[in-house]
């Protein structure tokens, strides 16, 4: 299996926590034990652990771990160490939603157990974040199962930015389908945009894929459009993080680079995500605000300076996919199609029951 | 004026040959004084110059140097030594056909002429050097004269790797219409794609444009979607290393991508060149071989290993945009519209009246 090989961002075992160091990625693959808060509050703050998923997962087994001294406390002390411990790993990272949506899911299973031990507690609080994970998985796997339909024997498979195994419990959403199609037994190619300004194509997607025994290929992002041309992609998957109501969609800037090229090539293009990345509130892309980021990530790296002085920069962190360049959605209950306002509305509540 | 501020690819004054050693820009901005063969053959080759016209220009200019130790030679032994040598700095770069042209022209007017003293056909050498820089000055000061009609107050203008002054004698292709514009008191935004993966729009245009303060704002290759999509740009204007005679056009690889983009968002695309860039023994874009460059440039940034070892590469060093994406060539005889068929062969018959 694909699986035994990947490497994992979080791991959790026989109590001890510790996550794969993502800032020294591709060339040491180091894990490293996180005992105290305060390590856990760094690891996530520095981006040692990220991606959306694998900081909630990170979280709540970082707030488990962080409050095992407290087990022979009374239960009210143990739960009053828990929310502050719970506030102080959240601040960690403001922004990333889902680290606060799973810290405050291990604090509202305490408030609403009955326990009288907290050591007893503990463990239910050790079951929750262990469901947290594997609630991600099964997602992962059947984004995968969906997924991997899509792909054929010798295709060609571009992918942008990181949405697999690093960013997640297991397998990814994007490369999801890929680990999936190789288990299969399919045979294929994929190639990685490199993903300027951060290169998590290069650092990353490169790392996870080639770990796994995928046939990958690197390219810079303004590569796409030769190897379209060439006939060496046959699809497009890449992942998102936030989709409106009409199906327009929020992901890694250089997204709707690869989507407009992919309409021009007459090449499907794929999303794939966990139906909670459907935002019904926000009605269009219109209505997603854009992080600008710090113009040094453009004009350095690695403490090289490629740019000149003083230069001006425009840094979007994201940009937002116009729905109609969209084929589909790969999402845990299958594959969303247009008209979006109605079929991602459906899913939504196919997901509530 | 604009051009009393731009920087110089090549200086020759007094005698004196200079070049702006590129390699180093931006960080410092170190002209080299040229004295011998080998240092002109070595400064090719490691690319301290670059860009067609300017290698050329160099070419020429550097064989009129290394020669000037014959001239009391007898004129067959000053010939000899002239062929002898240019036929050395040929080999700097055997691709550039702009270098051997340079070089031959230098040579070829050495053969027809009447002098007796090779003193006297030394100071003929010289001029003709002037010729080949004061031509390409020219040539580009025309393409700027035509190209700068097409921008207007507040535009937002994309251009893509650097085919500005440092690229040819003075003022450049693509960037020749931008620094015109500047001239005649337009007001306008310039955005330069970085251009992985040897960022000549990151280290050489944004260097050039802020130089001659030009309003640049760097992005990168994948956000040029994002700055369309926001309204931020009217026109884009690239330059062209070979144009068939259907139109379809050989440039810096991205190029592609950004006409596909301007395609989508329905911004007028341009690529400026002189007319002798127009080769009409090539039918169409697909009778053009891309090359491919070392996977290096693309697994490394900056000189900081960025991939996992031994990952496998695409890198082309060009693409060929389809002709029909080309809204128009900005050239020294003015705009040519399509059908290209028709209109490229007839600018050709011009150039040859």
């Amino acid at each position: 299996m694909v699986t035994d090989k990947l490497p994992k961002a979080v791991i959790y075992k026989d109590g001890k926590l510790s996550f794969l160091d993502q800032t020294k990625l591709p060339m040491y693959e180091i894990y490293e034990e996180q005992h105290t808060p305060e390590q856990i509050y760094n690891s996530i703050k520095m981006l040692k652990v990220r991606g959306a998923p694998a900081i909630g997962i990170a979280g709540a087994y970082g707030l488990v771990v962080s409050v095992k001294k407290y087990i022979n406390e009374p239960v009210d002390k143990f739960i009053m160490e828990l929310k502050k411990t719970g506030e102080y790993l959240n601040s960690s990272r403001p922004t990333a939603v889902n680290l606060s949506w799973a810290v405050n899911r291990i604090i509202q299973r305490a408030e609403n157990s009955f326990f009288n031990s907290s050591n007893e507690l503990w463990y239910e609080l050790e079951r929750e974040a262990e469901n947290i994970y594997n609630e991600d998985k099964k997602i992962c796997a059947n984004i995968g199962r969906y997924g991997a339909e899509l792909i054929y024997d010798n295709f060609g498979i571009l992918t942008h930015c990181n949405a697999g195994a690093l960013a997640v419990s297991e397998l990814g959403t994007a490369l999801s389908p890929i680990y999936t199609a190789l288990n299969e037994g399919k045979t294929f190619k994929v190639y990685a945009d490199e993903t300027r300004p951060l290169l998590q194509g290069a650092r990353l997607t490169s790392y996870e894929l080639q770990t796994a025994g995928v046939d990958v290929t690197l390219i810079c992002d303004n590569m796409a459009a030769y190897a379209m041309s060439k006939g060496l992609i046959d699809v497009v998957i890449v992942g998102c993080d936030r989709v409106a109501a009409n199906g327009d969609t929020a992901n890694k800037i250089g997204t709707m680079n690869v989507a407009v090229l992919a309409n021009y090539f007459k090449i499907p293009f794929y999303a794939a995500c966990p139906s909670s990345t459907f935002d019904n509130m926000t009605l269009t892309g219109n209505d997603i605000v854009i992080e600008l980021r710090d113009s040094s990530e453009v004009t350095h790296f690695g403490g090289v300076q490629t740019a000149p002085d003083n230069m001006k920069v425009l840094n979007p962190a994201f940009d937002v996919t116009p729905n109609e360049l969209i084929t589909g959605f790969i999402t845990e209950y299958g594959i969303i199609k247009p008209p979006y306002v109605i079929n991602l509305e459906n899913i939504l509540h196919k997901g509530r029951k």
